[in-house]
């Protein structure tokens, strides 16, 4: 998968199985191969309204190019021989999310589109590939989001504990069990930003792609003008079923609030400590005090960042999922290589309470275009 | 379907069977819904990069919403019961098609695009949707058209004699299947423009959307200085495999043509002698003397064309398709719904020699997202 950082091609080799009733999964291997600049600048011009009708084409089969290469790649890394591989499942690069019904012409519709010609992947690779779960969600008036719960719910929830499930990738979101809970109970949704904005101000003020270590924001100031105009994005406060994107949090927004008027190292640090913000915000308000806190994704890893919410949640146990033998870096990745095994096995993947759509489907579409 | 001529959901309701080793097919309802002024106008403005990124994804959805009630009411039109349909097979809208690799980024890529969320529609209609039938000959190096040669060579070929299977829609398109011949041997590409360059000539001049009877090309006279300017273009007198689209004879086509310092009928008279000089530049180099021609596609009643078809073509023999009981409206629309047929019976849709790819293969993804 790429997700809304665009800073990489997330690529697991996984082997699915069932042991006592419950799924398992071993990650054989896990690698990030970088996306080109290009691609990268490319995607951010499509989504901008800046790219013509067939450079979005060409994308879409350029990405099936470069993700079969990462699915051969990532086998022959290792030695792992490729025709012993059943399932490519991708989730493609998202470029529009618009899960509220609009009127459009004469009918209310809500989207999503995620790039990459399905078709043309299973075609260089020969294999059978699944992808696009949002649509069929999304069809069911569902935002088509967060898809992940169903994954957390299989592999970290914990009978005895209130977990929340906090990932940190370009978007923040997170999945809340409570203990002795069921299927039916889970909470989850988008948060807000997770390093998107983060990631947006370092590449304008420094050329770079985050923050490394949270370094840039611990020598910097929370700015009060800025951090009072971001507190009043409205996205924060609406209840769930929620869920946000590029289209929302994005280099428009906070150019929108003249972040180059400040000194850098301040913007940084007031964009971490509205990040927290929005996620100590959600956790106070849906997930009981003395919870699991576990935390995955890019933004586990910006230190300062991780030591703001310790120290704003102090009344809830924060832990890395890394501590529970999952990789952390890999985690949507692996989960959406578990969204195209539960299609092969027609169980549903979308939780309708969660989601907001009115059934429980099977999600994904399906390409086999095998040389005959 | 909808084809490139943009005036209609071309709807058929198949049943699909094999008989002493042959395909054979009942059409069990055919019609051609209207399509919306305001969709038709923004696909036009997708093609021409005048539409913004969400557009494109509500419209993706849009079709499909669409697409499901054109689905059912084929079937509630004749009170057919829907519930025993078994398969969606849906050829999408095209916005793009560039088939022929050039230089994107770091690799070569040709692409195609077809609107229409697949995974939406099976889930609007609770049945598999089989579609995206271009993507995957494209992805082989092939122009993932023309589809239709193999739909010919199954319905319409004679084993003794010649027969060139000519369809004038949107694009004209031909067929040639010599006697005694195998599948192996057959010609086809697509000609040039059908009705497509004097649909958008009688929708700037008229505001109509087609030259009924080609009484208004009977009312003109020819121009030789545009007819010259026509000529000139280089698509006609290249070399199969070829295939076009919007992307080449479109409105901007014409436009750089300056037609509007001219008369408005004698522009649609040069369009339809141009038209008929392209489809008659390809059977006479192509098919031999007296090779049996099968018309189809709307074309065929623009009774002013087939007129100059049948005077320039003296030693040919121009049928219509519905002499050999098959709907000539209809007979694209049957042809995508084959290509769904033979998809999950997983027989190969594509043939190589004519798209230019390098091998056959199975063509079409699939979308089965049921409630569970």
């Amino acid at each position: 998968m790429t997700g809304t950082s665009l800073d990489s091609v997330d690529t697991a080799l996984c082997k699915f199985y069932q042991e006592d009733g419950k799924y398992k999964f071993d990650l054989i291997n896990y690698n990030e191969y970088e996306l080109n600049r290009e691609i990268r600048a490319l995607i951010l011009r499509i989504i901008d309204n800046n790219a013509s009708i067939k450079e979005l084409s060409q994308l879409n089969f350029y990405l099936a190019h470069l993700f079969a290469d990462c699915s051969r790649r990532i086998c022959s890394d290792i030695n792992f021989n490729f025709d012993l591989v059943d399932l490519v499942s991708i989730h493609g690069q998202t470029i529009w999310h618009n899960p509220i019904p609009e009127l459009f012409v004469d009918r209310k519709i809500s989207s999503t589109l995620q790039l990459t010609s399905i078709s043309a992947l299973s075609t260089l690779l020969q294999k059978e590939v699944i992808g696009d779960f949002r649509s069929a969600d999304i069809a069911l008036g569902g935002h088509g989001a967060p898809i992940i719960p169903l994954f957390d719910y299989h592999f970290l929830k914990i009978q005895s504990e209130d977990v929340v499930a906090l990932n940190i990738g370009g978007i923040a979101n997170c999945t809340i069990m409570l203990k002795q809970s069921s299927i039916d109970d889970i909470q989850a949704f988008d948060i807000g930003p997770g390093n998107m904005l983060i990631d947006i101000a370092m590449s304008q003020f420094y050329d770079k792609n985050f923050d490394k270590n949270g370094e840039t924001a611990n020598s910097g100031m929370v700015i009060d003008e800025l951090m009072d105009k971001l507190k009043s994005i409205e996205y924060i406060y609406s209840n769930p079923p929620k869920s946000t994107g590029r289209e929302l949090f994005n280099e428009s927004m906070i150019n929108n609030f003249l972040i180059r008027k400040y000194k850098a190292e301040d913007v940084i640090r007031t964009l971490t400590e509205f990040t927290v913000y929005c996620i100590v915000y959600h956790i106070k308000k849906y997930a009981p005090i003395n919870s699991t806190i576990i935390v995955s994704g890019g933004g586990r890893k910006n230190l300062y960042l991780v030591k703001l919410l310790i120290n704003q949640l102090k009344y809830y146990k924060i832990s890395l999922i890394d501590d529970y033998s999952i990789n952390g870096d890999a985690k949507e990745a692996i989960c959406f290589a578990f969204m195209g095994y539960i299609n092969i096995l027609n169980i549903g993947g979308n939780l309708p309470k969660i989601t907001g759509s009115s059934s429980k489907l099977k999600l994904g579409i399906s390409a086999s275009n095998f040389i005959l």
